[in-house]
């Protein structure tokens, strides 16, 4: 007789407990309080749970924690015990987590020690630095659901493949051989195909900043771990918007890079194979900083021996350079003709702007080729299959898709089969010819900005909210665009929302439904003390530039 | 009344008689030999039709010429001028050309000319230089055929879109900002999807070396062209082979970068907007040199600004070094295991290992994944459309398919829909995963060389044959694999056929029906004198190491 199939709900209630159990008894809170209760957790609420020692480390920047445990300063086993912690504080206070291996760590850790001991030197360049990983990267030991309850037991929702909780993807087999240390992976939606992060495991995660908001997605466990420093850095991966939405939702940097900078060799994906607008993998940190040491560690192994996929581009110090008494150009996107930016986003741009203008930088608008009409091309690649490989991983254990997936792959809305070649190449060209357009947009700013050289970087929101309201509307037409461009984009935190000063214009005239709509969605009382993060971008391949940028305007905005 | 739509038989005709009657009645030939009477048109036959200086300014290497143009030792008008009377001779010989366009080039040398006079320095580093065009790039005033009877007079098929003999391909606009002249347009197979060249226009274009043998294809111009010095240098495009198999069959260097290398924006393409495995454009030239000095001075265009596919990636010289005690490992592929080499090109390859062999480089037998598997999901990417985008295009005049055309895109094979989006991710995922097997054994290699690291360069075949037979059933697996790697190949010279010794094994048994039709066409009598080439393959993005190796092996060989 075969084994009865289990319904949906025991399976996912089974794996929550789970998680649960695995952080340690004495690591859990005995009450919690409700999101109404105590919306913002950061900070001096979650540092009350922790030691004096434990709060240091956990706040504690990549580069000083690598410092410390390759000079002895802290051992590689005391920081891993303290994200360990910390990150039990952040999954009980969101929902941030998918799955610990807190004890695999602390062995891992503890053998980088006994490495340094011995060898006198550090195994690597990430000798010891904690990492969290979203739910789709494939770790040994671990399961991988990518939110999915069909895919508990699984190798990517298949049984029997021998790759269960044994297969490796490139990215955690290169950060291990830099000395990494992995201890969680954090919750996504399922799909990944929103900026929200909701399934049927783990239910949804908040944003420890505002409770009222969603931690954004699909990278949203890492935006809400790394959020409440439970995570000194992990990484995530961006088609639309992935990774900048959780790290600016969470007063982040998270860096998108170009499509084969960084190796996405042995990660599964939503409609994998479809090669259109690929997804990228990229870091989410609390500074430029850690997102550079990461960036410059991974390609120190020359990714591109191991995936196909990634370009035989180096690490270019050289392009990290911004003397002292350089101006730079900057263009400011203030809006994408589509949807209006809430206040308290309108007031970072300004901001962000003002700021670096009285440091004499030249500041022009940005009028690009319609962002509508490069965004049609991504959408219709998102749902070239009209949803057939998402919904079969719904099939595979029966359970309901989050309403927020719903309005992209129901059933209701792809009656029809998949699109064909003639319509995928066509897409193709309208791609490439936007790209072409928008690139000549920007070799043509040359004419403006009175240094003889196109603007250095775009300043642009990430998305027109500072977080997204639970289930609500969304446009991710200002994330998505980068993706259609392949460009390089860095978020960084610009401020927070205050209640004061943050209201609707009362002469605000939406463009349409979907604007109006969005602009609804603002209320000052929710939104109070979320943070306000915006991107900026460079062209493609730029990453080294847009990160020493980033890093430089992050400290004229804290200066 | 509507104009009386031609039949295609007349409008070829028609453009036939003006390629012809666009070469200068001084330098048309009163009598041509038939091929039959009249093999091995090259060398010294051509040369009775040329002065002495013409002969030396054509046999000139492309940095020769550009150093001579720039110090004034040869005037770039005169250089242009002995370079449009060999194409006009090598056209005669072989049907190598779909346009002239001579004045405008004599026009474009003249003030090249005046230019150095007055500026004292030249335009560019390709300053004089002629450099001849597969017809399907763009050129200002001239039309792009693609080989099409229903392209003439449009501009890729359409009418009235205001870009016809207006629009220039981004390449065409950075070799004039380069100082190149621009002369030629050369044959290419309608659809450019075969190994041969073939038209309703210009015919069959011969391989000038061999007249009872094809030039190859698709850039089968542009090999006869050069092949006969007719051009310098000149540039084609490679989906499966089509700037090798002209350059190995015509005695050249021809150089497939990896996809995102060199500039292909505003070309047209068959399927354009396919993009599993995407057509490259390449230079094919008599020299190394030539090639390098070409692709060094395109990237000195930073065509990544103009070019939304091109990757940021300049020359890099201090790749280009190999020192003068420093032993390479090579490995050599025997055999594809689908068919078996033609005794001449089984003779090149052993040629070349010897040679390197006694230089003390180490060679290894290289054992890949089997090729058959990665070549499937090339010919897949081929026909995702079932051959939609072809069939319009010969709809357009109602001209037939060449046979060598048919037995890929002909309506009987294609009764179908195109594939759909499914089936391409699915063809996408198979080919990344094809080539992460095949580059973890590229690395796996270093077991096996002897230096701890893998080896360097791949000795290959470029084709069974050292040149196709007209309408001969042919295999592009050898040049095809490339394409599904993105590696970068350049091919070179090796040897000629020698009747005497180059005859088939008498042990030879074939792995199949494929196997043993080819090897049938192997006749010592039919391909005496004609050229054999090799290509040798380097990692992705690996072109200035590939073009060094190139030069060194090519230096080994004629020393």
């Amino acid at each position: 007789m075969a084994a009865e199939k289990q319904p949906w709900q025991t399976l996912a209630k089974a794996k929550l407990d789970s998680i649960n159990q695995s952080i340690p008894a004495h690591w859990r809170l005995p009450s919690l309080p409700r999101n109404e209760e105590r919306r913002d957790v950061t900070g001096d609420y979650v540092r009350q749970f922790l030691s004096k020692e434990e709060i240091e480390i956990t706040e504690a920047l990549a580069p000083t924690i690598v410092e410390s445990t390759t000079t002895g300063h802290w051992t590689a086993e005391i920081v891993a015990r303290a994200f360990c912690h910390r990150a039990s504080l952040a999954h009980q206070l969101t929902n941030c987590l998918h799955d610990t291996f807190f004890d695999a760590a602390i062995e891992d850790a503890k053998s980088l020690d006994v490495y340094l001991a011995k060898n006198g030197k550090p195994k690597g360049p990430l000798h010891g630095l904690p990492v969290s990983l979203k739910d789709q990267f494939h770790v040994k030991g671990v399961e991988t659901t990518m939110g999915y309850v069909g895919w508990l037991g699984t190798f990517q929702g298949k049984k029997g493949t021998g790759k269960e909780r044994v297969f490796e993807s490139e990215m955690v087999q290169e950060l291990r051989d830099l000395g990494a240390v992995l201890y969680c992976k954090t919750s996504v939606p399922h799909t990944l195909m929103t900026g929200e992060t909701v399934n049927n495991i783990i239910g949804y995660t908040w944003n420890p900043k505002n409770r009222n908001l969603s931690c954004g997605g699909s990278s949203g466990g890492e935006g809400a771990l790394i959020g409440l420093r439970g995570s000194p850095i992990g990484l995530g991966t961006d088609i639309g918007g992935s990774i900048r939405i959780p790290a600016a939702f969470n007063g982040l940097y998270g860096l998108r890079p170009s499509a084969g900078r960084l190796p996405y060799q042995g990660m599964p994906n939503s409609m994998d194979g479809q090669n259109s607008v690929l997804s990228v993998v990229g870091p989410i940190a609390p500074s430029v900083s850690s997102l550079q040491l990461l960036v410059k560690s991974l390609l120190s192994r020359e990714p591109w021996l191991h995936d196909p996929l990634v370009h035989d581009i180096p690490w270019r110090d050289e392009r990290t350079v911004i003397s002292k008494d350089q101006k730079l150009s900057f263009a400011v996107l203030r809006h994408d003709g589509v949807v209006s930016l809430h206040p308290p986003v309108k007031r970072a741009v300004e901001t962000v702007t003002e700021r670096l203008e009285k440091q004499g930088h030249r500041i022009i608008e940005w009028k690009p080729p319609a962002h509508k009409s490069g965004l049609d091309t991504l959408f219709a690649a998102w749902t070239y299959d009209n949803g057939a490989d998402v919904r079969s991983a719904f099939e595979l254990s029966g359970e309901p898709m989050a309403p927020q997936i719903a309005s992209l792959y129901g059933a209701e809305l792809h009656a029809g089969p998949p699109k064909d070649a003639t319509f995928i190449a066509a897409n193709n060209v309208a791609r490439r010819e936007y790209q072409k357009e928008y690139m000549e947009y920007w070799n043509s700013t040359a004419e403006l900005t009175g240094t003889g050289k196109p603007v250095d970087i775009v300043i642009a929101p990430v998305a027109p909210v500072a977080a997204g309201r639970p289930n609500g509307v969304s446009w991710y037409g200002y994330s998505g665009i980068v993706n259609v461009l392949d460009y390089t984009a860095c978020t960084l935190p610009v401020t927070t929302v205050d209640k004061s000063i943050d209201v609707v214009d009362p002469s605000f005239k939406p463009l349409g439904d979907l604007d109006s709509s969005i602009m609804d969605q603002y209320d000052p009382e929710i939104y109070d003390g979320a943070h306000v993060g915006l991107q900026l971008i460079g062209r493609r391949l730029q990453e080294e530039k847009v990160l020493a940028v980033t890093e430089y305007v992050a400290g004229v905005l804290t200066a």
